[in-house]
């Protein structure tokens, strides 16, 4: 059996409260998609703002592997021709090889909200389908409605698949708009509308919690494309979550839908997508949820050591996802050693300093700092803990001072002024400097570059990509803890820092001073190797 | 058709991680749980912590109107008498109506996990459950890892049905301990328990996503007690979530389980279990989550007008929940005359005004700001709009400093200060402070409140419970846009406002400064209010 995963946590997904994606942040999601093996990458709706305009007019020059990228829109207007369709156009001029076009499924929706006839719905379905294939287009048709359509007019709901299905429709995708249809239901339904002979695919909303449920039940009757979301990110209660369908369509029902190796990936484009969104990852999401894995009673824990099995239902490693003992803290000792070997440090016969090590990064751990995503500042922490390490720089002092003054009675001339000022030592040198910026941070960040250019000219490649702040227990209000994630790159490598205070300039100043810290330790380490082996580099 | 709602939030709920219930906490839990029609509550394993055994002999003296409480714990040690078991003796102490015994509904769990023989187990189970009927027990008996147990031995686990049935169990619940069945395996299986005559039970967990399809499935099957816990908490990806599973039976499948006027609970009980569990209530939850009937794209808002039911499958009162128009870029003029309308504006008479606010609006979005999280700042944003608004106070200037000094050469004693200044106007008057924190933030929110409270002392009861901030482009680095939003509670109501500015600092202002003139305005208009129809408030 085949079945076509595709995936609209770019379009759909993007309506869930608090989600707001940039062009460029949904790139990066449509990269990873492929990278997880999903077949089809709604985009977007082409038109219907400039930054879905300008997500498809990006793409057409990033090459994916696995995955088709699609335009979404809807059919031509009531009483309009298709070609004449700015929509349709729009549809066009996103360049992809796949559209996807959304029609009424259901009588009531044409009379009540289209407000046009029956006949003329099914004319807009079929006109719109036949000139996207004219023009060379595969075509999905989303059946809007479809479901609550079924209930109420049988004999219409399947006409408008039929519309579809005869103007040349590639799929044709039954959605449950309102997310109310109970499993049993969709099951009947689908295995009904298989006999128009054309292709069916299934959307589902999580409105009853049934969204995977409902999913699993439409292929069980014969559906072949699946939609929904990582995470399950959209309107209300969600999508159906991609993440709960894949492993269970792979490892429960044996379908061939992604390889094995694909879906080891799951955990992490869970958890990336989660982190471009903006929004923590949900710990107890099945698969791959840290928690998913977590086992927390004495009685399972002992359980857990007689037989895995017991209270795992699949292998958490086929999710790329892993066991989690809750009771003890797992030795971290072993890691060290092995990343340190990475890194080209030695730690295996220094045991002592590795616990050390340990030690303080249980300590840093539980001021909030975190380091699977800023292996630059574990790095360099590992660095730190060497003898022989010798720091490029030294921080002494900053001060950042932000400011708005009104000029009463002129209330409109309102100007926010930020400064920063920083020392610095270098060897037996102190610099000491200030700069303006936007905001605090980017006057801290202006400020030590200013610094460190006197010594470091060469630093001037070094460019912040990305900087994030999340607010650590969210319950303390302005007196809760962040944490700061810097990307940085100097054109041909990035590197992620972290820091963590209550103060988020504090934050931001560890997370900024780690990350010129590592790309000038790194530099002086390669220029030292070129060196021993006698290769001189350019801008050595 | 009868179905029984069995609840252990107070049991599985608790294994949770992050969850601590006090014996306060059970009592008030279970309280709200018979307010809701809870037919059993689980309280705990009396004996297996002190904290359970206060649990049930504090509810001696509670009385239930709708719920009988239910003490759980496993069948006698393996080799031993019912009648000198310390833990069945523990069940007895508990002085409950009915009680769960837990025991091996498979095979491989006896040989592996118990190490004791197969007769043996179906001995543990007859004897125990034969001993507390003896003493007058109502008793249920929960087959652990019986689905997987069927799937490996399927005579072998309808044996321990046979057991527990013929030693006279009320009940047997059926437990997919793992969470690894799918609801067509569950159904199947439970047609053929059903052979057994005993009533059945279903204890669903949610590894796959699918806890409330297969409690559905089984209750389709013939099941007819229903376990779950409010909110679906429970370990790993939590228990069958009975705030669905129950508005499922009652309005999907007509099972009279709850009453209409219970039902109207649902919404409230779900929000106060997260509150007193201190968990952030999810707000994506089907039917009781804040976002359930939220709605967002434009597209729908115009259709929600229209036919209220095309994006809401149930209407949300009946759930005790509320459609929520979210206030977004994609919304027009009419959002804006019908929550004017809401909040007692009339802006439907002074459209040239509505035009200016909408203009307002989107020059706003497009500066970061974001109100579908953050109606109080928009509610002030129309309420501005109205020549006769006067606002309780002016943010005149503003200055915030932080440093950090390093004393050289002694580098371990680094101190970093956060301090703001801030001048606030009423009427004439200027007042003039400043104050400290252990952040930026913080110092200006406690500088504020500082000069708020000179003229209004009530503000005392307005607390922060949530900041958050977002990166906007997140390309940009440090001169990224932010975007802030912050929760603000009295005590009785919780309203959310934003800022958003590339300055962090700029943006926590402009959120902290709406949060307290929404409060002031809010209250003004309610004395006023008050004093109009002559009644006088007791803080006026």
């Amino acid at each position: 059996m085949n079945i076509q995963l595709y995936d609209t946590t770019l379009r759909d997904g993007a309506q869930r409260e608090g989600i707001s994606f940039s062009v460029a942040d949904k790139v990066k999601i449509a990269r990873k998609l492929d990278e997880l093996g999903i077949h089809f990458i709604e985009g977007g709706w082409p038109g219907s703002n400039p930054k879905d305009t300008e997500f498809f007019h990006r793409m057409q020059s990033v090459s994916l592997s696995n995955s088709t990228l699609v335009a979404f829109g809807s059919t031509r207007r009531a009483l309009t021709q298709a070609e004449d369709d700015l929509n349709l156009r729009d549809l066009l001029e996103a360049k992809t090889k796949v559209v996807t076009l959304v029609g009424k499924g259901s009588a009531e929706q044409v009379v009540k909200i289209l407000k046009t006839s029956l006949d003329e719905n099914l004319a807009m379905i079929a006109d719109s389908t036949r000139y996207l294939k004219s023009e060379g287009k595969t075509v999905f048709f989303d059946a809007e409605h479809f479901f609550d359509g079924y209930e109420a007019d049988t004999q219409y709901a399947l006409d408008t698949i039929k519309a579809a299905a005869q103007a040349g429709a590639d799929c044709v995708v039954l959605c449950d708009t309102n997310g109310g249809t109970m499993p049993s239901e969709i099951g009947e339904i689908v295995k009904v509308a298989m006999k128009s002979g054309v292709p069916l695919g299934i959307h589902t909303h999580n409105d009853m919690e049934l969204a995977v449920a409902n999913t699993l039940a439409a292929v069980q009757a014969g559906a072949t494309q699946v939609q929904g979301t990582i995470n399950g990110y959209g309107e209300r209660c969600g999508n159906a979550n991609l993440c709960s369908i894949i492993p269970a369509l792979k490892l429960k029902n044996g379908i061939d839908c992604v390889s094995l190796e694909q879906l080891t990936k799951l955990t992490e484009v869970s958890r990336y997508v989660s982190e471009i969104a903006n929004l923590p990852p949900d710990s107890h999401l099945p698969y791959v949820g840290a928690s998913a894995f977590g086992h927390k009673a004495g009685m399972h824990i002992s359980a857990m050591v007689k037989a895995e099995e017991s209270y795992q239902h699949i292998d958490p490693s086929l999710v790329g996802n892993s066991r989690r003992l809750l009771v003890s803290e797992l030795s971290g000792l072993s890691t060290i050693v092995y990343k340190a070997k990475e890194y080209g440090l030695d730690f295996a016969s220094r045991t002592a300093q590795a616990k050390e090590v340990l030690k303080q990064i249980k300590n840093l751990e539980s001021q909030g700092f975190k380091y699977d995503n800023a292996e630059a500042s574990f790095e360099l922490l590992l660095r730190r803990a060497q003898p022989e390490y010798h720091p490029p720089f030294e921080l002494v002092d900053f001060m950042v001072v932000v400011e708005r003054h009104r000029r009463l009675p002129t209330t409109s001339s309102e100007v926010t002024l930020s400064e920063a000022m920083v020392k610095v030592r270098v060897g037996e040198d102190i610099y000491h400097t200030a700069a303006e910026g936007n905001g605090p941070v980017n006057a801290l960040d202006e400020a030590l570059r200013k610094a460190l250019l006197q010594f470091y000219p060469d630093l001037a490649v070094v460019k912040l990509i990305d900087y994030k702040v999340r607010i650590l227990e969210e319950s303390e209000g302005t007196e809760a803890r962040v944490r700061v994630l810097i990307e940085s790159s100097d054109g041909e490598q990035e590197w992620h820092t972290v820091g963590s205070s209550t103060n988020i300039i504090e934050a931001s100043w560890i997370a900024l001073a780690d990350s010129m810290e590592y790309w000038l330790q790194r530099k002086a380490t390669t220029v030292y190797r070129d060196q021993s082996s006698g290769i001189r580099r350019k801008n050595g």
